[in-house]
Protein backbone atom coordinates (compact mmCIF):
# COMPACT_ATOMS: atom_id res chain seq x y z
CA UNK A 1 0.00 0.00 0.00
CA UNK A 2 2.78 2.51 -0.59
CA UNK A 3 1.49 3.41 -4.24
CA UNK A 4 1.70 7.15 -4.15
CA UNK A 5 -1.40 9.35 -5.68
CA UNK A 6 -0.96 10.68 -8.93
CA UNK A 7 -0.44 14.46 -8.66
CA UNK A 8 -3.15 17.03 -9.85
CA UNK A 9 -2.68 17.18 -13.43
CA UNK A 10 -3.02 13.65 -14.17
CA UNK A 11 -5.23 12.50 -12.30
CA UNK A 12 -7.45 14.79 -13.78
CA UNK A 13 -6.68 13.36 -17.02
CA UNK A 14 -7.32 9.69 -15.36
CA UNK A 15 -10.69 11.04 -13.94
CA UNK A 16 -11.64 12.14 -17.48
CA UNK A 17 -11.00 9.12 -19.19
CA UNK A 18 -13.09 7.67 -16.19
CA UNK A 19 -15.73 9.46 -16.86
CA UNK A 20 -15.94 9.12 -20.69
CA UNK A 21 -15.37 5.26 -20.19
CA UNK A 22 -18.47 5.30 -17.85
CA UNK A 23 -20.96 6.68 -20.22
CA UNK A 24 -19.95 5.08 -23.02
CA UNK A 25 -20.69 1.97 -21.07
CA UNK A 26 -23.62 3.33 -20.07
CA UNK A 27 -24.44 4.16 -23.88
CA UNK A 28 -24.05 0.37 -25.06
CA UNK A 29 -25.86 -0.94 -22.06
CA UNK A 30 -28.88 1.37 -23.41
CA UNK A 31 -28.28 0.15 -26.45
CA UNK A 32 -28.52 -3.40 -25.59
CA UNK A 33 -31.50 -3.12 -23.67
CA UNK A 34 -33.39 -1.03 -26.35
CA UNK A 35 -32.81 -3.79 -28.56
CA UNK A 36 -33.66 -6.24 -26.20
CA UNK A 37 -37.15 -4.72 -25.78
CA UNK A 38 -37.02 -4.86 -29.82
CA UNK A 39 -36.01 -8.59 -29.41
CA UNK A 40 -39.33 -9.45 -26.65
CA UNK A 41 -41.94 -7.52 -28.50
CA UNK A 42 -41.12 -10.06 -31.55
CA UNK A 43 -40.77 -13.19 -29.60
CA UNK A 44 -42.10 -12.82 -25.83
CA UNK A 45 -40.30 -13.02 -22.67
CA UNK A 46 -38.62 -16.96 -22.77
CA UNK A 47 -38.35 -17.72 -26.81
CA UNK A 48 -35.32 -15.25 -27.25
CA UNK A 49 -31.81 -16.88 -27.13
CA UNK A 50 -28.63 -14.90 -26.67
CA UNK A 51 -27.60 -14.84 -30.10
CA UNK A 52 -30.94 -12.85 -30.79
CA UNK A 53 -30.34 -9.83 -28.38
CA UNK A 54 -26.58 -9.62 -30.46
CA UNK A 55 -28.09 -9.81 -33.53
CA UNK A 56 -30.55 -7.02 -32.65
CA UNK A 57 -28.13 -4.96 -30.69
CA UNK A 58 -25.50 -5.61 -33.40
CA UNK A 59 -22.39 -6.24 -30.25
CA UNK A 60 -20.12 -8.77 -30.46
CA UNK A 61 -20.43 -11.97 -28.18
CA UNK A 62 -17.74 -10.69 -25.83
CA UNK A 63 -18.96 -7.38 -25.06
CA UNK A 64 -22.75 -8.56 -24.46
CA UNK A 65 -21.67 -10.94 -21.62
CA UNK A 66 -19.13 -7.67 -20.62
CA UNK A 67 -22.37 -6.49 -19.90
CA UNK A 68 -24.88 -8.90 -19.01
CA UNK A 69 -24.14 -12.26 -17.60
CA UNK A 70 -26.90 -14.30 -18.77
CA UNK A 71 -30.14 -13.76 -20.75
CA UNK A 72 -32.03 -13.47 -17.50
CA UNK A 73 -29.61 -10.88 -16.09
CA UNK A 74 -30.64 -8.92 -19.46
CA UNK A 75 -33.87 -9.82 -18.85
CA UNK A 76 -33.93 -7.80 -15.29
CA UNK A 77 -32.05 -5.10 -16.40
CA UNK A 78 -34.43 -4.72 -18.94
CA UNK A 79 -37.68 -4.72 -16.36
CA UNK A 80 -35.64 -2.56 -14.22
CA UNK A 81 -35.59 0.24 -16.71
CA UNK A 82 -39.20 0.05 -17.67
CA UNK A 83 -40.26 0.36 -13.82
CA UNK A 84 -38.06 3.63 -13.32
CA UNK A 85 -38.88 4.70 -16.29
CA UNK A 86 -42.33 4.93 -15.06
CA UNK A 87 -41.35 6.05 -11.82
CA UNK A 88 -39.82 9.35 -13.49
CA UNK A 89 -42.91 10.27 -15.55
CA UNK A 90 -44.94 9.63 -11.90
CA UNK A 91 -42.76 11.54 -10.04
CA UNK A 92 -42.73 14.80 -13.29
CA UNK A 93 -46.72 14.53 -12.26
CA UNK A 94 -46.52 13.93 -8.25
CA UNK A 95 -43.49 15.49 -7.54
CA UNK A 96 -45.04 18.97 -6.41
CA UNK A 97 -47.65 17.53 -4.21
CA UNK A 98 -45.55 16.71 -0.76
CA UNK A 99 -48.35 14.96 0.88
CA UNK A 100 -47.03 11.74 0.95
CA UNK A 101 -50.58 10.01 1.15
CA UNK A 102 -51.84 12.06 -1.94
CA UNK A 103 -48.43 10.69 -3.31
CA UNK A 104 -48.87 6.97 -2.40
CA UNK A 105 -52.14 7.29 -3.47
CA UNK A 106 -52.15 9.00 -6.94
CA UNK A 107 -48.60 7.00 -7.46
CA UNK A 108 -50.41 3.59 -6.96
CA UNK A 109 -53.20 4.58 -8.95
CA UNK A 110 -51.21 5.87 -12.05
CA UNK A 111 -48.84 2.66 -11.59
CA UNK A 112 -52.42 0.42 -11.99
CA UNK A 113 -53.80 2.49 -14.60
CA UNK A 114 -50.53 2.07 -17.11
CA UNK A 115 -50.57 -1.81 -16.16
CA UNK A 116 -54.40 -2.12 -17.41
CA UNK A 117 -53.33 -0.02 -20.74
CA UNK A 118 -50.24 -1.57 -21.66
CA UNK A 119 -49.82 -5.08 -21.34
CA UNK A 120 -46.39 -5.64 -22.25
CA UNK A 121 -45.28 -3.07 -19.75
CA UNK A 122 -47.65 -4.95 -16.86
CA UNK A 123 -46.10 -8.08 -17.60
CA UNK A 124 -42.38 -7.16 -17.98
CA UNK A 125 -42.56 -5.99 -14.23
CA UNK A 126 -44.85 -8.52 -12.83
CA UNK A 127 -42.18 -11.31 -14.62
CA UNK A 128 -39.22 -9.49 -12.88
CA UNK A 129 -38.26 -10.45 -9.08
CA UNK A 130 -37.27 -7.90 -7.97
CA UNK A 131 -38.36 -3.91 -7.31
CA UNK A 132 -35.62 -1.17 -8.81
CA UNK A 133 -34.11 0.76 -6.14
CA UNK A 134 -36.10 3.64 -7.58
CA UNK A 135 -39.41 2.43 -6.81
CA UNK A 136 -38.20 1.25 -3.13
CA UNK A 137 -37.02 4.22 -2.31
CA UNK A 138 -40.15 6.69 -3.57
CA UNK A 139 -42.40 4.35 -1.60
CA UNK A 140 -40.26 4.34 1.47
CA UNK A 141 -39.82 7.49 1.36
CA UNK A 142 -44.15 8.13 1.03
CA UNK A 143 -44.74 5.62 3.64
CA UNK A 144 -42.39 6.81 6.42
CA UNK A 145 -43.69 10.43 5.49
CA UNK A 146 -47.49 9.32 5.72
CA UNK A 147 -46.46 7.77 9.54
CA UNK A 148 -44.73 10.73 10.52
CA UNK A 149 -47.64 12.67 9.96
CA UNK A 150 -49.70 10.63 11.95
CA UNK A 151 -51.91 9.31 8.92
CA UNK A 152 -50.21 5.69 8.20
CA UNK A 153 -50.09 3.36 10.95
CA UNK A 154 -48.27 0.00 10.39
CA UNK A 155 -46.49 -2.42 12.51
CA UNK A 156 -43.15 -2.09 10.18
CA UNK A 157 -41.98 -0.28 7.40
CA UNK A 158 -41.30 -3.44 5.64
CA UNK A 159 -44.69 -5.05 6.04
CA UNK A 160 -45.77 -1.92 4.66
CA UNK A 161 -44.17 -1.67 1.92
CA UNK A 162 -44.62 -5.33 1.39
CA UNK A 163 -48.50 -5.28 1.51
CA UNK A 164 -48.42 -2.22 -0.90
CA UNK A 165 -46.35 -3.97 -3.61
CA UNK A 166 -47.84 -7.45 -2.86
CA UNK A 167 -51.41 -6.04 -3.43
CA UNK A 168 -49.99 -3.96 -6.61
CA UNK A 169 -48.35 -7.04 -7.97
CA UNK A 170 -51.52 -9.35 -7.44
CA UNK A 171 -53.54 -6.81 -9.27
CA UNK A 172 -51.23 -6.56 -12.47
CA UNK A 173 -51.44 -10.41 -11.99
CA UNK A 174 -55.43 -10.47 -12.03
CA UNK A 175 -55.52 -7.61 -15.18
CA UNK A 176 -53.08 -9.62 -17.24
CA UNK A 177 -55.10 -12.61 -17.07
CA UNK A 178 -58.87 -10.93 -17.66
CA UNK A 179 -60.82 -7.65 -17.57
CA UNK A 180 -61.41 -6.26 -14.46
CA UNK A 181 -64.61 -3.64 -13.55
CA UNK A 182 -64.05 -0.50 -14.52
CA UNK A 183 -64.16 -0.12 -10.18
CA UNK A 184 -61.05 -1.97 -9.86
CA UNK A 185 -58.34 0.48 -9.84
CA UNK A 186 -59.93 2.31 -6.87
CA UNK A 187 -60.79 -0.54 -5.43
CA UNK A 188 -57.41 -1.82 -5.06
CA UNK A 189 -55.69 2.08 -3.94
CA UNK A 190 -58.39 1.62 -1.13
CA UNK A 191 -57.71 -1.44 0.26
CA UNK A 192 -53.94 -0.26 0.64
CA UNK A 193 -54.91 2.65 2.42
CA UNK A 194 -56.92 0.85 4.52
CA UNK A 195 -53.64 -1.71 5.10
CA UNK A 196 -51.91 1.41 5.97
CA UNK A 197 -54.65 2.76 8.55
CA UNK A 198 -56.53 5.07 6.85
CA UNK A 199 -60.28 5.48 7.84
CA UNK A 200 -63.12 5.36 5.15
CA UNK A 201 -63.47 9.14 5.16
CA UNK A 202 -59.95 10.03 4.97
CA UNK A 203 -59.82 7.25 1.27
CA UNK A 204 -63.28 8.61 0.24
CA UNK A 205 -61.53 12.33 0.52
CA UNK A 206 -58.08 11.12 -1.28
CA UNK A 207 -59.60 8.97 -3.85
CA UNK A 208 -62.34 11.90 -4.71
CA UNK A 209 -59.27 14.55 -5.98
CA UNK A 210 -58.67 14.12 -9.31
CA UNK A 211 -56.33 11.87 -10.74
CA UNK A 212 -53.18 13.68 -12.79
CA UNK A 213 -52.80 12.67 -16.33
CA UNK A 214 -48.78 11.43 -17.31
CA UNK A 215 -47.57 14.17 -19.28
CA UNK A 216 -43.94 12.79 -20.45
CA UNK A 217 -43.96 10.21 -22.74
CA UNK A 218 -43.68 6.76 -21.07
CA UNK A 219 -40.93 4.12 -22.79
CA UNK A 220 -43.42 2.13 -24.56
CA UNK A 221 -42.63 -2.11 -25.10
CA UNK A 222 -42.16 -1.63 -29.13
CA UNK B 1 -77.69 -36.92 -31.43
CA UNK B 2 -79.91 -39.97 -31.75
CA UNK B 3 -77.40 -42.23 -29.76
CA UNK B 4 -78.95 -44.70 -27.41
CA UNK B 5 -78.15 -44.64 -23.59
CA UNK B 6 -76.49 -48.01 -22.91
CA UNK B 7 -79.21 -50.12 -21.01
CA UNK B 8 -78.75 -50.67 -16.86
CA UNK B 9 -76.32 -53.55 -16.61
CA UNK B 10 -73.87 -52.50 -19.51
CA UNK B 11 -73.65 -48.94 -18.40
CA UNK B 12 -72.57 -50.69 -14.84
CA UNK B 13 -69.64 -51.94 -16.52
CA UNK B 14 -69.21 -48.72 -18.37
CA UNK B 15 -69.07 -46.75 -15.27
CA UNK B 16 -66.62 -49.32 -13.50
CA UNK B 17 -63.84 -49.20 -15.98
CA UNK B 18 -64.26 -45.28 -16.14
CA UNK B 19 -63.66 -45.44 -12.71
CA UNK B 20 -60.85 -47.88 -12.40
CA UNK B 21 -59.24 -45.90 -15.22
CA UNK B 22 -59.26 -42.27 -13.32
CA UNK B 23 -58.15 -44.43 -10.90
CA UNK B 24 -55.56 -45.73 -12.48
CA UNK B 25 -54.46 -42.16 -14.53
CA UNK B 26 -54.76 -40.42 -11.08
CA UNK B 27 -51.90 -42.74 -9.52
CA UNK B 28 -49.56 -42.51 -12.71
CA UNK B 29 -50.22 -38.68 -12.35
CA UNK B 30 -49.29 -38.81 -8.83
CA UNK B 31 -46.07 -41.20 -9.52
CA UNK B 32 -45.08 -38.45 -12.43
CA UNK B 33 -45.71 -35.92 -9.61
CA UNK B 34 -43.85 -37.62 -6.48
CA UNK B 35 -40.71 -38.24 -9.32
CA UNK B 36 -40.86 -34.78 -9.78
CA UNK B 37 -40.37 -33.34 -6.40
CA UNK B 38 -37.40 -35.52 -6.47
CA UNK B 39 -35.69 -34.49 -9.66
CA UNK B 40 -36.43 -30.57 -8.66
CA UNK B 41 -35.21 -31.10 -4.79
CA UNK B 42 -31.60 -32.63 -7.01
CA UNK B 43 -31.32 -30.12 -9.01
CA UNK B 44 -33.49 -26.47 -8.63
CA UNK B 45 -36.46 -25.94 -10.23
CA UNK B 46 -35.05 -24.61 -14.04
CA UNK B 47 -32.57 -26.92 -14.60
CA UNK B 48 -34.41 -30.27 -15.22
CA UNK B 49 -35.76 -31.69 -18.89
CA UNK B 50 -37.76 -33.80 -19.93
CA UNK B 51 -35.84 -36.72 -19.65
CA UNK B 52 -35.19 -36.49 -15.89
CA UNK B 53 -38.79 -37.03 -14.69
CA UNK B 54 -39.31 -39.52 -17.42
CA UNK B 55 -36.10 -41.42 -16.00
CA UNK B 56 -37.50 -40.33 -12.14
CA UNK B 57 -41.32 -41.61 -12.74
CA UNK B 58 -40.11 -44.70 -14.96
CA UNK B 59 -42.95 -44.34 -17.89
CA UNK B 60 -42.29 -43.99 -21.51
CA UNK B 61 -42.15 -40.18 -23.07
CA UNK B 62 -45.47 -41.22 -24.41
CA UNK B 63 -46.90 -41.75 -21.16
CA UNK B 64 -45.63 -38.52 -19.87
CA UNK B 65 -46.91 -36.13 -22.42
CA UNK B 66 -50.46 -37.86 -21.72
CA UNK B 67 -50.21 -36.32 -18.66
CA UNK B 68 -47.97 -33.19 -18.88
CA UNK B 69 -47.50 -30.73 -22.00
CA UNK B 70 -44.39 -29.46 -20.85
CA UNK B 71 -42.09 -29.19 -17.98
CA UNK B 72 -43.72 -26.19 -16.49
CA UNK B 73 -47.01 -27.73 -16.94
CA UNK B 74 -45.46 -30.21 -14.35
CA UNK B 75 -43.95 -28.19 -12.47
CA UNK B 76 -47.29 -25.99 -11.82
CA UNK B 77 -49.13 -29.41 -10.73
CA UNK B 78 -46.36 -30.50 -8.15
CA UNK B 79 -46.70 -27.00 -7.02
CA UNK B 80 -50.60 -27.37 -6.42
CA UNK B 81 -49.82 -30.50 -4.94
CA UNK B 82 -47.84 -29.01 -2.51
CA UNK B 83 -50.32 -26.17 -1.95
CA UNK B 84 -53.30 -28.09 -1.58
CA UNK B 85 -51.32 -30.76 0.87
CA UNK B 86 -50.83 -27.62 3.26
CA UNK B 87 -54.27 -26.63 2.82
CA UNK B 88 -55.54 -29.75 4.18
CA UNK B 89 -53.06 -29.94 6.74
CA UNK B 90 -54.36 -26.45 8.16
CA UNK B 91 -57.80 -27.78 7.73
CA UNK B 92 -57.11 -30.63 9.41
CA UNK B 93 -56.54 -28.50 12.92
CA UNK B 94 -58.50 -25.22 12.07
CA UNK B 95 -61.24 -26.99 10.68
CA UNK B 96 -63.43 -27.03 13.89
CA UNK B 97 -63.31 -23.45 14.51
CA UNK B 98 -66.14 -21.65 13.04
CA UNK B 99 -65.06 -18.18 13.37
CA UNK B 100 -64.14 -17.01 9.95
CA UNK B 101 -61.71 -14.34 11.58
CA UNK B 102 -59.82 -16.29 13.39
CA UNK B 103 -59.90 -18.81 10.72
CA UNK B 104 -57.96 -16.66 7.97
CA UNK B 105 -55.84 -15.51 11.37
CA UNK B 106 -54.59 -18.97 11.87
CA UNK B 107 -54.41 -20.10 8.43
CA UNK B 108 -52.21 -17.07 7.48
CA UNK B 109 -49.86 -17.45 10.43
CA UNK B 110 -49.27 -21.23 9.60
CA UNK B 111 -48.95 -20.60 6.45
CA UNK B 112 -45.94 -18.16 6.90
CA UNK B 113 -44.73 -20.37 9.50
CA UNK B 114 -44.48 -23.48 7.03
CA UNK B 115 -43.15 -20.79 4.37
CA UNK B 116 -40.24 -19.43 7.00
CA UNK B 117 -39.05 -23.06 8.36
CA UNK B 118 -40.08 -24.93 4.79
CA UNK B 119 -37.70 -23.30 1.98
CA UNK B 120 -38.33 -25.40 -0.34
CA UNK B 121 -41.60 -25.09 -0.21
CA UNK B 122 -41.78 -21.61 -0.27
CA UNK B 123 -40.16 -21.31 -3.01
CA UNK B 124 -42.32 -23.97 -5.30
CA UNK B 125 -45.18 -22.15 -4.01
CA UNK B 126 -43.96 -18.29 -5.06
CA UNK B 127 -42.26 -19.45 -8.77
CA UNK B 128 -46.29 -21.02 -9.37
CA UNK B 129 -48.07 -18.00 -10.65
CA UNK B 130 -51.49 -19.46 -9.89
CA UNK B 131 -53.31 -20.37 -6.60
CA UNK B 132 -54.61 -23.97 -6.38
CA UNK B 133 -58.59 -24.01 -6.31
CA UNK B 134 -58.67 -25.31 -2.56
CA UNK B 135 -56.69 -22.49 -1.85
CA UNK B 136 -59.22 -19.74 -3.85
CA UNK B 137 -62.53 -21.42 -2.02
CA UNK B 138 -60.85 -21.61 1.34
CA UNK B 139 -59.64 -18.16 1.36
CA UNK B 140 -63.11 -16.90 -0.27
CA UNK B 141 -65.30 -18.83 2.38
CA UNK B 142 -63.48 -17.31 4.86
CA UNK B 143 -63.33 -13.25 3.64
CA UNK B 144 -67.30 -14.01 2.56
CA UNK B 145 -67.92 -15.19 6.18
CA UNK B 146 -65.90 -12.42 7.84
CA UNK B 147 -67.90 -9.60 6.00
CA UNK B 148 -71.81 -11.28 6.61
CA UNK B 149 -70.27 -11.23 10.07
CA UNK B 150 -69.65 -7.87 9.56
CA UNK B 151 -65.96 -7.53 10.41
CA UNK B 152 -64.09 -7.99 7.47
CA UNK B 153 -65.07 -4.46 5.19
CA UNK B 154 -63.51 -4.38 1.50
CA UNK B 155 -64.53 -2.89 -1.64
CA UNK B 156 -64.90 -6.20 -3.27
CA UNK B 157 -64.17 -9.79 -2.55
CA UNK B 158 -61.39 -9.79 -5.84
CA UNK B 159 -59.72 -7.31 -4.26
CA UNK B 160 -60.01 -8.83 -0.57
CA UNK B 161 -58.11 -12.03 -1.95
CA UNK B 162 -55.46 -9.88 -3.99
CA UNK B 163 -54.35 -7.91 -1.25
CA UNK B 164 -54.45 -11.23 1.23
CA UNK B 165 -52.75 -13.43 -1.31
CA UNK B 166 -50.52 -10.50 -2.58
CA UNK B 167 -48.66 -9.77 1.00
CA UNK B 168 -48.65 -13.24 1.55
CA UNK B 169 -46.87 -14.02 -1.56
CA UNK B 170 -44.32 -10.58 -1.05
CA UNK B 171 -43.94 -12.03 2.78
CA UNK B 172 -42.88 -15.32 1.10
CA UNK B 173 -40.03 -13.38 -1.05
CA UNK B 174 -38.90 -11.69 1.81
CA UNK B 175 -38.45 -14.89 3.78
CA UNK B 176 -36.78 -16.51 0.88
CA UNK B 177 -33.95 -13.85 0.41
CA UNK B 178 -33.09 -12.79 4.03
CA UNK B 179 -33.47 -13.27 7.53
CA UNK B 180 -37.02 -11.33 9.08
CA UNK B 181 -37.44 -10.21 12.56
CA UNK B 182 -38.95 -12.95 14.90
CA UNK B 183 -41.78 -10.58 14.77
CA UNK B 184 -42.78 -10.69 11.15
CA UNK B 185 -45.32 -13.22 10.70
CA UNK B 186 -47.05 -11.89 12.88
CA UNK B 187 -46.61 -8.37 11.62
CA UNK B 188 -47.54 -9.48 8.42
CA UNK B 189 -51.00 -11.03 9.54
CA UNK B 190 -51.75 -7.33 11.43
CA UNK B 191 -51.17 -5.72 7.95
CA UNK B 192 -53.68 -7.98 6.35
CA UNK B 193 -56.06 -7.75 9.33
CA UNK B 194 -55.87 -4.04 9.21
CA UNK B 195 -56.02 -4.38 4.71
CA UNK B 196 -59.45 -6.16 5.82
CA UNK B 197 -60.97 -3.10 8.35
CA UNK B 198 -60.43 -4.96 11.79
CA UNK B 199 -59.71 -2.90 14.52
CA UNK B 200 -56.16 -2.29 16.48
CA UNK B 201 -58.29 -4.07 19.43
CA UNK B 202 -59.73 -6.59 17.23
CA UNK B 203 -55.93 -7.47 15.73
CA UNK B 204 -54.49 -7.75 19.22
CA UNK B 205 -56.79 -9.89 20.45
CA UNK B 206 -56.83 -12.52 17.62
CA UNK B 207 -53.12 -12.16 17.43
CA UNK B 208 -53.32 -13.18 21.63
CA UNK B 209 -54.83 -16.28 21.03
CA UNK B 210 -52.73 -19.24 20.72
CA UNK B 211 -51.56 -20.92 17.69
CA UNK B 212 -52.27 -24.35 16.86
CA UNK B 213 -49.51 -26.28 15.75
CA UNK B 214 -49.53 -28.57 12.61
CA UNK B 215 -50.28 -32.24 13.62
CA UNK B 216 -51.36 -33.97 9.79
CA UNK B 217 -47.32 -34.55 8.82
CA UNK B 218 -46.82 -32.61 5.73
CA UNK B 219 -45.73 -33.40 2.28
CA UNK B 220 -42.01 -32.65 2.52
CA UNK B 221 -40.00 -31.86 -0.23
CA UNK B 222 -37.57 -34.47 -0.44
Amino acid sequence: MTARRAPGSSRKVVDHRTRVGRERRARTQSRIVAAALQVYAEQGPDAPVIEDFIRAAGVARGTFYNYFKSTSALFEATAKWLEEDMIVSIETEIGRTKDPIERLTNGVRLWLLRASSDPAWCSFVVRNRRRSALVEQTLAGDLRGGRRKGVFSYPSIDVARDMTVGTVLEAMRRMMHGRVPSTYIDDVTRIVLQGLGLSNAAIDAMLSRPLPALQRPVQRVP
